[in-house]
Parts: structure tokens; sequence; C-alpha cells
């Protein structure tokens, strides 16, 4: 680890590559001999052009997206996508499917619901406080879309395979593990990820749209609450998040040409997952809170034996210069995220604290 | 200038103040001890809950705001607010009344009307395309709010004065003025502003909300939309653009302590703008496009003889290191934005520059 910097398992924001951070930090005075930082070109400017047209071919090359997919760069987050989502697509006597897998995927059908729109909960793992990724779902045929939400960050769990929908075009909130494995994206009608996790800082969401489900979209709708408003001006209506896409583009170009592409970065996620998940199984201090085939291989939620034991556990972890390891205020226990930008090494120097921690408290 | 620099006039993103470029890049590997980037550190986390409660205190004491007012952080530009205010304030057979001053204020017309809410046009400068801002203006008594644009980038107009509006609140977009002056804040009910101008980088705008507006908010709107949503979690019921209210944050630090304040910015700015103004004045080679009492002290805009030596004056200016000196597209001509961060020896090293080019050419 360089000096100075700790092991960071914050869920997001969290930790990026340090070679990104190192070529902001490089060039933040003079961003591609342009005299200015890149928080100071003009989003109208070959500087900026340059980057956004770069972070949208790297993301098709590394998705493995045809022409049919557009790449769009939005603000407001995955929660305004919750309720864009629906005003887009959702209109008259129409259905939508939701999958509830709790948090994200219940305020998403939320704010539909809010809109007056027709939304079916297709299944539900609430029974078992969202512990599980729902199996043998039955879709409904004729909906205009079906909602999941393929990791969610506080409860620990991730769809390791992607349902069938049959025709329904599926839209994916992948903010928390989107460019860490390789998927088929021919079902998916519409994907969109906040930023913050694997691909860059907070204040921008990343958005895939097949090109077909533009053609849902109202004309009456307000012009920045409208995806053809950001289809057909290349996410610049008007000033885009200038720097959070640059350090976007930074993040694609690690994962394709450092890391090489995500089938490689697939492997790695899954060798970080798998040593976290083997030392916690191994023993019985610290029990992870997720049905084993639904475990998130991004966030790695989990118990001690009491809430006073897992205070000190972060506590004593942050004196070690682990940092982030609180579970979500929702949910309690304690959670380690492992994006993309986690080394394996920040995974080593964990479970070398676990251990010595279980030693000392066992 | 600083090795490597150039002399940016772009209309935003625009010049930072260079202590506050280099104060990120110093940090940007390990922000307050922390052993994180600020793009990495958590948003719950104490580190960034000073960052935001500074920004916000900064705030208030620099435009004399009392309790009545609340600060938020909202994504999506001006062009979102533009929805937003009619959406959260605008309902039944209410009116609200528009100045419009050209571009920004025709397009946030244009978002209520689409919303199929009741405008009134109290004024319009299109007679003279936009060259003017209205005098002796007739306000609705009884409209909910009266929106105008305190300065136009484009057109290069400013309200030296507010109007009266008697006791219709003022909403105000400021957007590229905020920040640059002092004024009363009493009349305004809603302040907003895309910080890529005066106070930060793209991808937030600050808005400024007096507290019984809170009132006319439906509880019906999707929770993104709502501005007690924002005013409620204070701008952070989901991520909010960390690094961009970070830059905000040391913004308003320089302006408090590098600079004393609005007043003396105010002066700075009235000597910078009068300095460019007097010496296209004194000659007739370059023609300001304003009316003299609402010339903009932010944007100077300007014509040169014809098209060709406009791109000749601006081509040549990039090689003298001068960026960004190009009219807007929808008026051409030329440009020289001059906003806080741009400092007298970057005004002065245009008029040298415009003199020598002159010389050459006149």
């Amino acid at each position: 680890m360089k000096a100075n910097r700790v092991h960071n398992f914050s869920a997001g924001p969290a930790a990026l590559p340090l070679s990104v951070l190192e070529e902001i930090q490089e060039s933040f005075l003079n961003f591609n001999n342009s005299g200015m930082s890149i928080t100071e070109v003009s989003h109208r400017s070959k500087w900026f052009d340059d980057v956004i047209n770069d972070a949208i071919e790297r993301t098709k090359r590394l998705l493995k997206l045809d022409d049919n997919f557009e790449v769009l760069f939005i603000q407001g987050g995955a929660s305004m996508q919750f309720c864009m989502i629906p005003m887009n697509f959702l209109h008259g006597n129409k259905t939508a499917d939701y999958v509830d897998t709790g948090t994200w995927s219940t305020k998403a059908i939320k704010e539909a619901r809010i809109q007056g729109k027709t939304v079916h909960v297709a299944s539900s793992s609430e029974d078992k406080n969202y512990s599980y990724i729902p199996k043998d779902i039955e879709f409904t045929d004729n909906a205009v879309y079906a909602h999941i939400t393929s990791n969610n960050t506080i409860k620990g769990t991730q769809w390791s395979n992607f349902p069938d929908t049959g025709n329904v075009p599926i839209v994916c909130d992948m903010s928390s593990d989107i460019m860490s494995r390789s998927f088929d994206p021919s079902p998916f009608g519409f994907i969109f990820a906040g930023a913050q996790k694997n691909i860059g800082p907070s204040g921008v969401c990343m958005a895939i749209i097949r090109k077909d489900m533009l053609d849902l979209v109202p004309e009456e709708l307000p012009t920045m609450l409208k995806y053809t408003t950001f289809a057909s001006k290349k996410s610049m209506f008007n000033t885009p998040p200038c720097f959070a896409i640059y350090t976007i583009q930074l993040v694609l170009k690690w994962l394709e040409e450092s890391i090489g592409g995500l089938e490689k970065m697939e492997i790695l996620n899954q060798e970080k997952a798998r040593h976290l998940y083997d030392f916690m199984d191994s023993g019985d201090f610290y029990k992870a809170t997720t049905e084993k085939d639904s475990r998130s291989l991004m966030n790695v939620t989990f118990r001690l034996h009491d809430e006073a034991l897992e205070k000190h556990f972060v506590e004593e972890a942050i004196e070690n210069d682990l940092n982030g390891l609180k579970g979500h205020s929702s949910v309690g226990g304690c959670r380690a995220s492992i994006y993309n930008a986690t080394t394996m090494d920040s995974v080593k120097a964990l479970t070398d604290y676990m251990k010595h921690f279980e030693s000392k408290n066992g």
C-alpha cells in the first residue's frame, strides 16, 4: 500500500484505481496540454469531446454493445432513474414487472407508484429479509419491462445469472456491479448505474438504452427528464458533469488496458470474494448474512456475535488502516465492499486483520 | 501566469482560482488525512459532512442569508431547475410571471408550459434581440413567483438592480453571476445557479430556498424532484456529487479568506469589466453588442467588422494563450467571460492582445 493511503472498503463512494487517481492528480492543472484543468475546459471543446467519445466507445467495447445501444450520462444518481424509467417507458394501462430484492428495488417500485403507474411485483424476497435472490419467477408476458437490481449493496445479494424474461426487455439497476463481470447485453432494454461504486466518483449515472426503448418516450415530458434528450444530444443538451465523466473514462481505460477486459476483471473479483467468503465459512466467528447461492461478489455482509463486538471490530479496523467496514445503518452488522478497484492485497489485509481480531476476541 | 497555464475566458465550465486547483491537486490522494481521495470517501463520513456543512455555512455568510433560507445542492444543472420550479411551486389556476431576457429565461418559460402551467410573460426584450434588460415592468400582484435570469451568458446582459416585485417572491437563475456581487436576499424566494461559472465545476446546481416556499411543494411528486427531499436530508437523500460540492467549498473559502467577501469581489469584477468595456468604447474596431446600462460584468460580448475577422481574432488569441473567446454558436461574434476567478492580469493580457490585433488588422 502506498504511503498515507488506507484499504478502502466503503460501499460508495468507494475505492478508485490508484493509477487513475494519480493520472488525475498529475494533469489537474493542465489537462492534455490545454493549459486548463479538466474542471475548467468547455464541454463544447475538442478536449472534452474526446473524453466523452472515448468513454462511450470503451463502454461499448467492454460490454460488447452493438449499435442498437446508446450510452448516456445522466445526473441525479440511480434514484433519479427510479422516477425517470416509469415516466419514460410506462404509460396508459400498461404494466411493468418489478422483482423486489430490497432497498433499491423497493424504492424503484415506490417511485413508479407515486406516479400512478401500474406495477406488478413479480417476486420478492422480503419473506426472509431480502437475504436471497428469488428463483423461478413468472414474468408477465406483455409487461413493458421487467425491473431487477443486479446487486444489493446493503443486503449483500447479487443475481449470479440474469432471469429469462422472454421477450420482455430487462431494465436493470447495475449501480453496484456494472463492469464487474461480462454478460450478454441482448435481453436488456435499459441498464443504469450510479458511477460511485465501480466506475467513477459520485455525480453521474451511466445509462445504456436499447434504441427501440426510445420509441416509448412521450414527447411532452420536461426536456431534462426525457431519455430522447440525452440520446439525441450525446448527453450534452446542457453542461454534463465533466469531471465525473472524465474519471469514468480513465477507469474504463484502466479496465481495458491494465486489467484486460471484463472477463479478466470477473476472475479477479471471484478470487477476492472467494478468499473472503472461504475464510468466513471456515469458522463461526464471522457469519455471512446471505444465502450462499445469492452472495454478492461486491458487498460481503457479515455479523459478529453481538453489536458491541461489531462496533469494536469496525473501530479497531480503522486503527489498522482498514476503512468503511460498518454495515449500512438500515441493517447494522459489518460489510466489506470489494469493488473492481479493491485489490487482493487489501482483501488479504482484511482477512489477516479478521484472524487477528478473532484470536483476541474469539 | 503560471507555466503551462493559459488565460481562460470560457463561458462555463470556466476558470477556477489557481489556489483552489492546487489544493485539490495536493490532497487528491489523501484528503484531510483520510488516506483516501475526496472522490473515494463516503458521503456519510465525518470527512464529507464537514465539507458540505462548511459549504452551506460559507454560502449563508457570503450571501447574508438568515435562517429563513436553506442551501441545497441538486444535480442536473439549471436546466433541471427550469422544470422543477413550476413542478414544485406552481399549481392549479395560479400564475407565475417570467421576464424573458433570452435563452435561459426562454427555456425556463418553455419547461413550465410543457407541464401545462400558467405562465405570464411580464416583459421581454425579444424586440431588440435581447440586447437589454427591460425596465418598469408591471408584475402580477398575486403571482406565485416572478422568474428572472440575473445574467445572460450568451447575450451579455445583466440586471444591475433587481426589480421591485412587491410581495411576490423572486425566483432567480443566477447561474452566471452568483457570488459575483452583494445583494439583499430578502425579496428572493428561490435562487439557483449551475456551479460551473462562478463557484465550481459542472455537475451541481446550488439552490437557495426560502423556507415558506417549501410549503408549496406537493407531497405526491417523485422523491428526487421535490425540494422538500433536499431540504429535509441536507441534500443527501442519495449520494450527492461530492467532488463538485468539495470544490465549491474551496471556492467559497477562497472568496471569504483570500478575496475578503462579496463586496470586495464586486469591486474587482467592476474593475475588470470597466477595463475591457472602456477599451472597446475608446475605438470602433470592437463593438459591444449590448445596451450600455444592461452590460454584463461577467460576459463581455462584442463583434468585429465581419465574421472572417472574428474567426481570425479568436484563432490568433489561442496562439497567444487566450482561450475561449468565441461567442456562443447561437449568436456568433466574440465573448470574453470574466467570472470571479479571472484575474485582472488576464483581462489586461486580453486588451493588450486586442490592441495588437487591431494595429495589424485595423
